[in-house]
């Protein structure tokens, strides 16, 4: 197995940072060890098959990606990114494991649908992943299945207050579900809308004639998430079932996980990229350019971007920064605009919802350090850190430390990336969603467990070299 | 230099474990390695002076204690641990550094005093020491001086809402700091409870004839506690300086800071083990017994200890996991119960306000791991890692990595330590706050800066080991 | 008409006391005067037809009681009280007018019913009578109908979150019932329980064996209430329909009732005496009586009994207080004991749910008042002109002053009333929910519209007494 | 006496409207008639001396001005209102009561200043008059005095938390007197704001150079308010002392004094119609204009007006309406620009502090019924109902019944009132505050104790008609 040297670099932890070298030996990390090649007099560089230099950079955990939708089937389409070419592009921007979403739709056995999903990815990633479950329905077997899945390494358990009749659970399955994640120790993860509530906005929005993407935003109001952010930390106060809020917009959501917290509640929030820094006036504002109206379907997403008025974007910022908001993920959920997103053309409600992230995530929140809004430290922890503890992989990802998988960026402050098409846009795309963005800085290489997969000359690694990462139980309980 | 490994343990950091072999070349840390003795085929147990064995137990970042004061001048005479028994005692305990408090009384220089305390500690110390600087009458060069002191390592600075005419400052002097703090990034440390309040229910006690010393603790009311903490909050607000509260007590105190934090601002609490243990009924119930109604004498400190029924023990174990309470400190200032706290007797008001327990802290949290309050790296987080990175030590402290200073615990979780007179106890007291604890864990070997100083065989230091550390700003500032 | 002069009394409002005769000239308040029986040289006394010493006595509005279910359908039996048996208990109490819920069952028109309900109380009813509607399935052309039912003084309309398939409306029928309420200024009015959750609840209870009426009470955790009441709130946020909450009983749906409020909206919260007096333990401890463990059914209601140990008795008493509840109704809605709450012998979800207290409401509270919970102007404000402001009665209800219904209780705090079988209780229930509670105050005389119903001998008015109050919008919203 | 019938007016009390006649025999009020002249055949109208026709109009209970400073001493001067000049405008205004402020500086004897203040007062008064009773230093005679002035009809006592030297008390007189407060009723009023912390900002305000009346503001931040508003309501708290904070102006004062309620203290606040109507930018904008910078020295006043940006104004608008503020008061404490404001051209903090309205209040806060913020019944609740209540004084003022005095206003709410030097405005002032305001109401005719003093002519009273009124304990305790 190859044996490699990271050297001169500073590493960064989530706690804090340090300039140490790296030695890598075949999937792991061996030691990580005091600057200079040296150790006991033992000359370390002239023993390993490899060695990067790392002089004036930053070594980080490989970027864990918590929340991506690869091929995912809905509204009659299928997600652009395939395993093959969604996973690629996360290599590309320094993402190193995502956990993806087996879906189940009503009626659908979930044991079916975990191992249906195990041969989508088998042997197309170019790196590690694992499996959330959708629950839809909540059948008596899917609970019993439940136990079996986490022997699986699938840990985490995903429902819907949203989408009638294609994912929507209603609170007594939810209560249901969260009762069995209370005794088997399983993370609930929560869609939060009122979909009762943003069905009927829908039909009053198309039947006024409001039917361009804009208003996909305005028939899902904050009152929708902060409601159903409430009523499942409710649920999971009742049953004692740790709570995660997936893809939290809305501050006052934020502001009901916060309560919960301190409440003494294991309830947790993860926000994405595009509600740190889109708007719902960025949507509209875009309305009147090439695409006309519709180009606003770009970030047709759910839950909606916000007002910037209302100060959303601010609000989720500083709450990353205290730790009411503990994770950043994308909800990679890409659809090309051409046959597509077009499909709501004339109707919003036909939009496939959905953004593609999952090259950027990195990128994006390192420009957060640049400007201020957070610590170099934070940035992995949020980015790698926490979602690796959060979701049962730490150890093996999410830290550099011995034993430890060999998943590791090189990042460049002094690098830069252009974000769009033709420049650093490697997701199956005819868009960019973040077009034109500019970050002041640079994933330089990647490494997954210890085979270096991007270099200077791009990726490099070959389908098939991601593994399937058997998770435990969250490390991330109080 | 000597060089140490030890071997086969689980090292713990603040977010995770992780099996590994920590080498230690001189006095830091060289190389974190993969368990087993050979790296790349070269024997490092074969090249080592010291191999310490700590298979089955585990390997910890030496304890931080951000709140120490040693042979401290109060009401006449002095704490009873010298800088040299106090370290000691803390050295037996598992902790590796101290943070002690250079007092500064009205009219006095900061400066002066500064080098006083230097005085004091140079030379006697087991362990690594820092000092924080107290500031009581705000003078304009003690303004001045602060900029000069933070270059010396010195950059926290504690003010008191408490103890009129001793170390009292007003709320304007209290401002003016505050904005010092704010544009040189010290971290302004409260003492936080309404002494114009507290001296009067002290009075109308004594008046009363209610002169023993569970009076103390109800002439000193959450309320009075939770009132400053709040105007602290208001003045860092206003000022933009960062504030930590130490000892807090009080829940409602707590929930302050808790929402101080939901703001966005950065505001921090400390408790200490008497906060999480210890009660007001607790104080109370030993009136009966051999120091007659006198004994509770042994648990006067200030904040006081506070009602079972009313619920803040629990509610403190609650923050500390949730992080609403960020660090645990022990206010280790001791006297005796002969020549010191009898001076209270008929007055509990002349009771040297103060308990001992450098020695326990690590003991009595861990502790709380093995009773299921917090994890085993929430340990470590509030024990040593976030004082390290509170007060600006972090990466020599608070951390096993390479470039850290050799200070580490090993610590078994199969071991047993009875804490009290004739059993743990090094502090110079003739009596011990925790009397009876018994502690399903044990300290079996300290390191400080790469020497053995806590062996099977006890203490095996020197005295004068331990060296002063300048310490840079704060790192956990969002 | 007959002139009456109720004299020597105090005068009880809202906001105050003040000695005062009352002058009724036929149905309405002719003159409110300052004591003594000449007005400007003109013998007042000497020109009635009756005159009622009220020496020593109160004299207060008739209270309203806006929260009864006479002969009320439900799970295939009626509540036990008729409009007439149910008015003239009231008015044995001091109740002079009611607001009665018209019931929907999904499917039926709502003006059908609203005309069917006419038709049962029409010539029955000792007292005043108005009604609110109830809309189930909320039909488009119920939405119609309520601009039509305003016209008819019918303007408040009620929803349930429970009860699936008898009166659950789901959140997309609420959201458009509050659209119309906020435009056309109907009260909208919410029975705010997570019926989904609770329905699992009961049916895991059931399966266990935990079939007696304690577990009506745990199978209704306050998260079920505490959720849905928020849930209404943030439907009444997004639409700016005003919203009243009925029979809270969660200290916890409390502080959402406040929060709401204190956020500036327009939410109400109402309680019943047996949320203030009566406890889960209550109902738990009577199990051993006489009705074995049945017994508990006689205070089966939704929302159930809470628990004293956590304190939501108290907090209820506190919130009346402060107003963050508004005022007190009965939910008045009798079941007998035999053959109809003994229906739920085994299987307590087919025990009828609900509690008879619409004659023992104003002495119940007034014990309040004797207890010192509340103030005398606060007793007569949440019995009767709250009630009457909220639903659109005042001027004619509610308050004494010329102009107004005669509508008059001489209530004489030096007498006493027995609650009980053969004692105060003319419900037409085999059993009283309030057995044994002794108050220190009795209604001595009660006018309805100017005409003596109740007088010292007792009821002596007629069946059809009553007439229909045609409502206007509420008078309560800020 | 004389007999005067109001007849045909709307009477508005604080629960509702009625028409009503109102007949006042002497100096109370005799009867509240049903509108018509005749009473039982008996003609009213012709036995009375006077009959006002009140048509169209309505007929409220005299205003009621808790807050006002006549002649008062402060920076070397006096407020410019005597008790002659300021009353008389205060009956113009429509208020028929006030309650000044008998001053109470450092060694002081608080009786010597009671009856000081009574000759001052007595024989020069337009209407009736009150007194509460300034603490500065809290002697122990000052404590006895307490229950002397009680029996003298002096129920309420105001502290402050600012101005040292001048009437600052310190937290620990403070804590005595609620102490006071709690055990013989009385009601502790708090001018809530943190002095130590204002003084320096103040100090280096004008050491930057920053002179003029804007940095008046500036230099009292809402930190200040919001702190001492918490610090008395943990005051209050601790001893069970009602509260009353006067002239809260900050929206995050208001949150203290509404999560105190929440609590179910009782803590009240009374805001005045500057914190409502004017901001800061206001203050700012005016700068450029006749007067020079100097101008914005016209709205110096403590709490000073807030910035409109943050949002204060529509914040206390709500809490008006909501009842997290209970009244409004005027502070009415006027001085003239020449010879008194200019005292502090080039240096803020020598300008006498106060606005004059005594005047202007009944109108503003009309206002704010015509432009929909309050009702007409809040309207009188909060300027008349509640200031009696609060203050003891409810029964003979604050509302329309038998047996209160005949303090009445008749308003026209067709009538027009401009407020400005020339126009209505009859202070002893060389400006108005309220310059350019226009009302969409009149007060036209206005009785004290049954007197007309003020009608189509104006001003028709004698010097010497008011009288003193000697209060009762709070009557709006909870």
């Amino acid at each position: 197995m190859a044996k490699t040297l990271i050297k001169n670099g500073l590493v960064v932890n989530a706690t804090g940072t340090g300039a140490a070298d790296v030695l890598i030996d075949g999937e792991t990390i061996a030691a990580v060890l005091a600057p200079g090649s040296m150790l006991l007099g033992f000359d370390i560089e002239g023993n390993v098959d490899r060695v990067i230099d790392a002089a004036g950079k930053y070594v980080i955990p490989g970027g864990v990606d918590a929340h991506t939708h690869m091929e995912m089937p809905f509204g009659g389409t299928f997600a652009s990114d395939t395993f093959e070419t969604g996973t690629r592009a996360a290599a590309w921007g320094g993402t190193t494991s995502i956990v993806d979403f087996v879906v189940q739709y009503p009626d659908q056995n979930i044991l079916d649908q975990y191992h249906a999903w195990h041969e989508k990815a088998a042997g197309n990633c170019a790196i590690d992943y694992g499996f959330h479950q959708i629950l839809s329905d909540v059948q008596d077997s899917s609970l019993t299945a439940m136990d079996e899945l986490i022997e699986e390494g699938v840990t985490s358990f995903k429902l819907f207050m949203a989408y009638k009749g294609v994912f929507l659970s209603d609170d007594g399955q939810i209560l249901r579900a969260f009762q069995k994640g209370s005794s088997n120790g399983a993370l609930m993860m929560m869609h939060a809308e009122n979909g009762a509530m943003i069905d009927v906005l829908v039909k009053q929005a198309l039947e006024a004639g409001n039917t361009t993407p804009f208003f996909h935003g305005t028939s899902r109001p904050w009152q929708a998430e902060e409601e159903a952010t409430h009523r499942a930390i409710m649920i999971a106060d009742l049953t004692g079932a740790p709570l995660y809020v997936v893809h939290v917009s809305a501050k006052q959501a934020v502001d009901q996980i916060a309560a919960a917290r301190d409440r003494g509640l294991n309830v947790f929030g993860e926000t994405c990229p595009q509600y740190l820094y889109l708007s719902l006036e960025d949507q509209l504002g875009a309305w009147s350019q090439q695409w006309g109206d519709f180009e606003g379907a770009k970030w047709v997403c759910s839950t909606p971007l916000r007002s910037k008025h209302e100060g959303h974007q601010d609000h989720m910022w500083q709450s990353l920064r205290t730790n009411d908001i503990q994770m950043v993920s994308t909800d990679h959920c890409p659809f090309c605009m051409k046959d597509q997103k077009d499909m709501g053309i004339g109707d919003f409600s036909k939009i496939p919802n959905g953004i593609g992230s999952v090259e950027n995530r990195m990128d994006l929140m390192y420009q957060g350090v640049v400007s201020g809004r957070i610590s170099l430290s934070r940035w992995v922890e949020i980015t790698s850190t926490t979602p690796a503890r959060m979701f049962g992989m730490y150890g093996r990802k999410g830290v550099i430390q011995p034993g430890a998988d060999g998943d590791i960026v090189v990042y460049d402050p002094n690098g830069h990336t252009s974000i769009g098409l033709g420049k650093a846009h490697h997701m199956n795309m005819d868009y960019s969603a973040w077009e034109g963005f500019e970050i002041d800085g640079h994933v330089d290489t990647v490494l997954s467990r210890g085979r270096v997969i991007v270099d200077e000359t791009g990726y490099v690694g070959t389908k098939g070299d991601g593994a399937y990462i058997k998770r435990g139980l969250s490390q991330y309980l109080t």
